[in-house]
């Protein structure tokens, strides 16, 4: 029976003997010593196979290799001064081998466990049973057990109930596609796997839980960008009888107590808020990265009757002129922001036809060129220079388009310029709210509104006379210049519900056919309520301090939405498809390499 | 902001103002003075409506009607003595309205959530959403929740890591059908959502994590019996470089603690353990119910020359005779187990060809009827009653056929015995282990042997030179007659789990396309294992005292696979379908009721 773990030895255990399980780290031969550094999962520690000492485990050491598995008897010994291992937790520490048993054996693994070597994450992912073995991935994946207890732990002491909720639920066709499974017994129909548990949530406040969270697996069929995953876990929480106030309080404890007890942080109480007007102005963004300046500027007043054509007649067509003052900018060449420049490029990518810029001299003045110079008259410049603040070394950027389209690719440069410029303290953290999101945007390509964050969310209820325009009571918690969660209070009145379905374009008929439950339910004495969910993946991945959600996720799929250590999704029999009446349009493909 | 909860208030509360929320459970007016039921989830109160001293609120409380939900601020009192409800925890208290707000309305529901009714299923899970506000159904969820609750904390403590693994898997043929999922990423190519985490854990010991858990969701697409759903809930556990001892003696812990704090046993420890070939002897059931006697016994040997020819050919078959002794049967009519007596025909069903009899007279004399009882010797007569130790009034019942056949039926037969004769103490509870399983068994439809629990399970070592016939390092634990849990001891070495594929049938190659990831993984230092899983659902539900998995799952489904609140499964438009590239090869049947 195993008496300690290999990293948890301390010198008080000099002396005494210990049984230990774990997997060779790295074999030594030094002059006749065999050393073997043990793994487990708490850390390495130092067995010594001596000619002399231990002589049967010396022989068998010799048989040895990376990875293989043993369980060691022996004595805990300090190492002589000389031979401390600083960098190790146990370096002080060396166990004499007297009993050493080959649990079993390994071939030589596909890439290093003990080396931090960058390896193909290809292969990685494909035996990914020894990528898990990797110290790092050791860590994050029990972080992330850690912040999941700590969520169990405040919640529950808080009269939260956890409620499973189903995984073989019904297609909605609002929001992103849905992953179908096909029933067997009743054939012709199906399944769809939850998007999130929104709609269950609700029906438990109607059920009077009051108090209801889970750690929900979701699942979501999109093309697949780098941070994304077909299934993914969320905090998954609603409350009844809360005003917005009592919610985020109560959710700001949430946060506080995880990052601080998994990073020692403490975070301002309450927590800054942002409305989704001034975060989008400022910033041009709903999720501000706010660990430093660089804001955005709207200038177009000055410009209404600029001689520049593109200005004013963007202004005329109901755009903005928005300016992004960049201080101490001379490093940054005009080449740069002009046709061809890289930042020039990268704007247009995000919709700007053009960047404009000028800078900042001593005294004042204004230095750019071309038509866009002539047309600064000094009034112009004045009034710049007055509301960007600017100094001599600023350089201003100038962006026009309607509103959303040059706050957007302004706030992705400021994002870009800001990390350039080595603006970002990496030791701050920033958590605030956005809150009075817009109830619904307008989506081009099906000509129709649709809501912002989902068809429950409550508007405020002093523009509930106006949907279209109504802000809603929603908030989305963001974290260094990235959404963690959100959620809104709900609508609990049928007749507000069915408006916002119509202001999205469902007929009754369909508001019926998806959602004629939760519109019965709300006939039957619905709770005032609302919630909020958190990314589970993307907190802890942040919390990490990883790049990749992969990096935090046990067995996660690439971006083909593929396991590349099962090889799945796979070709399945022709029987299994006929039992569940189906058939698949096209042949397998087999497992293209992603 | 609300004060307090409504079943919390207790005499401590009387003279202070509190704000309430819930729903009227009932509204009564007595004289004047309308009386409401205020209910949370914690309970009622009674909230005072008086003409005099609360006007305002009681001209509102003559328009509230059940369900209704309300906002109430008022004063605690002590009720008079004589008006004092002692089936009521806040009996002695009531709340004077000095405000009340109505939050929402309520149709009236289509069942009384107040009153205990009898209601039809079908009708309670169309509206599950106040079903679940029942006090009953309340209590349930709360247990659920709180025994999984009491399996975090007890596992952390015990170094357990919790870890999520995948919902999008790949489907395996050996096991029960599995749900499919059609990926659009990957046309043709399909998913499988798990029947069990079981490779998945079984790879997280290869990683090194030691011990791992998970509350993990499973899948199975079975023709539902009443005690089966689509998907279900186990605890998931898995531990490395711990012996079956070991590991029995921690889950022994576990239900200690669960069991011990729900319901207040104190087991003993270590618990009790059969044998399955014990077990199967002496109850006909690899899960008996040992909380009653009436054990089976094999009278085989007596009847080996027989003149009654049905048994003694029988066990010139291999077959086995049994007898299962009823002692103070004088109640059970020799109607009843002649053939078209319910208890006949009641073994019939499983497999029984008859059913022999014969009962105990003053003096040791057996009294029985035709061929069997001319076949009864004064010697094979003594040999019952000293087998059996049967006593005058014992009713003996025998039954021939292969050794599984008549176990399995007298078993049967014990359990409804022994419930009709009232022998089960419902106050007793017990919890054993059932050890030393068979590894394989044979499907006579496929003629092949198939793994008695899967083919990951490791035989004792004793018995691996012949697979065929070898016991397996498996337990299940058994409370009450049911089985709570399962697991075994793994196979980690690759030679082996090769000759227990090949045990199974499984050619090289399908073994290799189906497991090839697990086989590989065995090169390379796979530490020895073991684990367990516990159906969750139906361990609440034995907690709870409930006779059906759906009153401990919030959205269960029917035994058609159905969501009857959803109306899932459901046809999907044509679009969808096409991007997936599938097709249905029956049209939509509609949500056909069942």
């Amino acid at each position: 029976m195993r008496t300690d773990y290999c990293g948890k030895l301390t010198a008080e255990h000099t002396g005494s003997t210990v049984t230990l399980y774990g997997w060779v780290d790295r074999r030594r031969d030094h002059g006749g010593v065999i050393f073997l550094d043990l793994r487990d999962h708490t850390g390495i520690i130092q067995v010594v196979a001596d000619p002399v000492r231990t002589p049967e485990s010396f022989k068998l050491a010799e048989s040895l290799r990376s990875e293989f598995v043993l369980k060691v008897e022996g004595r805990v010994s300090a190492r002589p001064e000389d031979k401390v291992n600083p960098r190790l937790e146990t370096g002080g520490l060396e166990v004499y081998a007297d009993g050493l048993v080959v649990l079993n054996r390994a071939e030589t693994p596909p890439f290093s466990i003990a080396e931090d070597d960058e390896v193909d994450e290809k292969l990685r992912l494909r035996f990914r049973y020894l990528d898990l073995r990797r110290p790092q991935m050791q860590k994050n994946l029990r972080l992330r057990a850690r912040v999941v207890q700590l969520m169990h732990s405040y919640l529950d002491n808080l009269g939260f109930v956890e409620v499973e909720t189903p995984m073989l639920t019904k297609s909605t066709p609002e929001g992103a596609r849905d992953y179908l499974v096909p029933s067997r017994v009743n054939p012709g129909d199906w399944y769809a796997l939850p998007q999130s548990p929104q709609l269950f949530k609700q029906l438990l406040m109607v059920s009077g839980f009051d108090r209801y969270y889970q750690i929900a697996r979701c699942f979501r069929d999109e093309d697949l960008r780098a941070d994304r995953q077909p299934e993914f876990t969320q905090l998954d929480m609603e409350m009844s009888f809360l005003s917005l106030e009592e919610i985020l309080e109560l959710n700001e404890g949430l946060i506080q107590k995880i990052l601080g007890e998994t990073l020692g942080l403490k975070l301002p109480s309450p927590l800054p808020r942002l409305s989704y007007q001034e975060a989008m102005s400022r910033y041009g963004s709903d999720k501000p990265d706010t660990r430093f300046g660089l804001e955005l500027v709207d200038v177009s007043d000055l410009f209404i009757n600029s001689s520049f054509q593109v200005l004013s007649s963007a202004i005329a067509a109901g755009g903005r002129v928005v300016c992004l003052p960049v201080p101490d900018a001379d490093g940054i060449t005009n080449t740069r922001v002009k046709p061809e420049g890289d930042l020039f490029e990268f704007v247009r990518q995000f919709g700007a036809k053009g960047l404009l810029f000028a800078r900042v001299r001593e005294g004042g003045q204004l230095d750019t060129i071309g038509a866009f110079g002539k047309s600064l008259t000094p009034e112009i410049a004045a009034g710049l220079i007055e509301r960007t603040s600017a100094k001599p070394g600023h350089l201003l950027l100038f962006g026009a388009a309607d509103g959303a389209t040059v706050l957007d690719y302004l706030g992705r440069l400021r994002l870009k310029l800001g990390e350039e410029l080595d603006l970002i303290d990496p030791n701050r953290h920033d958590l605030l709210w956005i809150t009075d999101f817009p109830m619904f945007e307008w989506n081009a390509l099906e000509k129709r509104l649709e809501a912002l964050h989902h068809p429950f969310t409550a508007p405020r209820p002093e523009d509930e006379h106006d949907l279209k325009t109504a802000r809603a009571l929603a908030y989305d918690i963001v974290w260094n210049g990235v959404e963690i969660g959100g959620g809104s209070l709900r609508i609990y009145r049928r007749e507000l519900q069915e408006r916002v379905f119509e202001t999205i374009g469902l007929s009754e008929e369909e508001a019926r056919a998806q959602f004629g439950f939760l519109l019965d339910a709300f006939e039957y004495g619905t709770p005032p309520h609302g919630g909020i969910a958190y990314g589970l993946d993307r907190l802890v991945m942040l919390i990490a301090g990883v790049d990749s959600l992969r990096e935090v996720i046990a067995f996660p799929k690439t971006q083909r939405a593929q396991d590349l250590m099962l090889s799945a999704p796979s070709a399945v029999s022709e029987k299994q498809l006929k039992e569940l009446n189906v058939r698949s349009t096209l042949p397998p493909q087999g497992m293209a390499k992603s």
